[in-house]
């Protein structure tokens, strides 16, 4: 039935956008949320709309938050001393739940890609740049993915920051080189945190 | 960084209600809707909104559909003499597919389950019934799952027809007792559909 009712069919291709969302979850899914009372569309459709209007980049490190700061940079606890450059938000959440550092983030907005035509005008680059310039960092930890898009970028930021008077590192090869991120687990990360050297 | 920003946690919150969605999947989606220009998130809201507002039953069969009557009921080429009662729109999608069935449907909207509490008044029956005294049905098929509750649908079903003069089938036993209508092939319903016996 849902493929001739234009709304149904609708958000069958918009669930199928998703990762690891095929044509049979969507299924599932859309016939989940018709049936019933439909509360879960009502509360999806809101929290989508929600993230939409609410969420933007921390002003300081760019990682997504409500408001202007983030929690962690607004955080006093934390050591502003040493920033932790990451790809993605989602790289800070890795590395918070490793629950070992103490510094704070700085989010590139991705890595390299020339095939894929990210440059380095599509990172946060020139911001971490200033951000280093106006004082009181005193270590930059790279932590891009171990991967040859992730080298490439830390060979950049670790370039770009070559003038200033910051001690750059980068994150141990405790991680598994050629593999994402996402795919290695709190120990690991931590373990690379912590024998992180001069880069 | 997701779990200290409220907009953040309440989508994570509404994606992991849905069917297959667990907390890593969430993440990984809610990652996914945040990146970039946030399309998705916005369509998929659009789209979650559109069901809600505009999908209701077929005043009909009782499948979902926009508007008045549903695409299937709309259709002259279809055998509005035979109608094939199955329990969700979800089944109906299962034997269109299935592609051998030219007559119409009647979606009971569930399945006698009185441990959840689900008795005769939850399902349209009553519309059944007078759908079928209305008058050109020649053929009730029962298609209900082939479970203990669906077997005891199609037993008050054909029970509550049993006054009119309507000949009463159900599908062959091709399904496997006790599974789901979901779990079958396209050429397992269909061979069911064939072989159907009188009830
Ligand atoms: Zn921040
Ligand atoms: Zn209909």
């Amino acid at each position: 039935m849902t493929e001739a009712v234009p709304a149904i069919q609708t958000l069958l291709e918009e669930l199928t956008k998703l990762p690891g969302i095929g044509p049979k979850s969507a299924e599932r899914i859309a016939h989940f949320l018709l049936a019933g009372d439909r509360k879960v569309a009502v509360t999806l459709s809101e929290a989508l709309r929600a993230v939409v209007e609410r969420i933007r980049p921390c002003r300081e490190c760019f990682n997504l938050t409500e408001g202007d700061l983030c929690p962690i940079c607004s955080d006093r606890r934390r050591d502003g001393g040493i920033v932790c450059v990451v790809e993605t938000p989602r790289d800070v959440g890795l590395f918070e739940r490793a629950g070992t550092f103490k510094g704070v983030y700085h989010v590139l907005g991705g890595r390299l890609a020339p095939l894929e035509n990210v440059g380095p005008d599509k990172l946060t680059l020139t911001q971490l740049v200033q951000r280093v310039r106006r004082g009181g960092v005193r270590e930059v930890i790279l932590a891009t993915s171990p991967t040859l898009e992730g080298d490439g970028t830390a060979l950049l930021t670790s370039n770009l920051l070559a003038g200033t008077n910051v001690s750059i590192t980068r994150l141990a090869r405790g991680v598994p080189s050629g593999a994402s991120l996402e795919l290695v687990n709190s120990q690991i990360l931590a373990d690379a945190l912590d024998g992180r050297k001069a880069f």
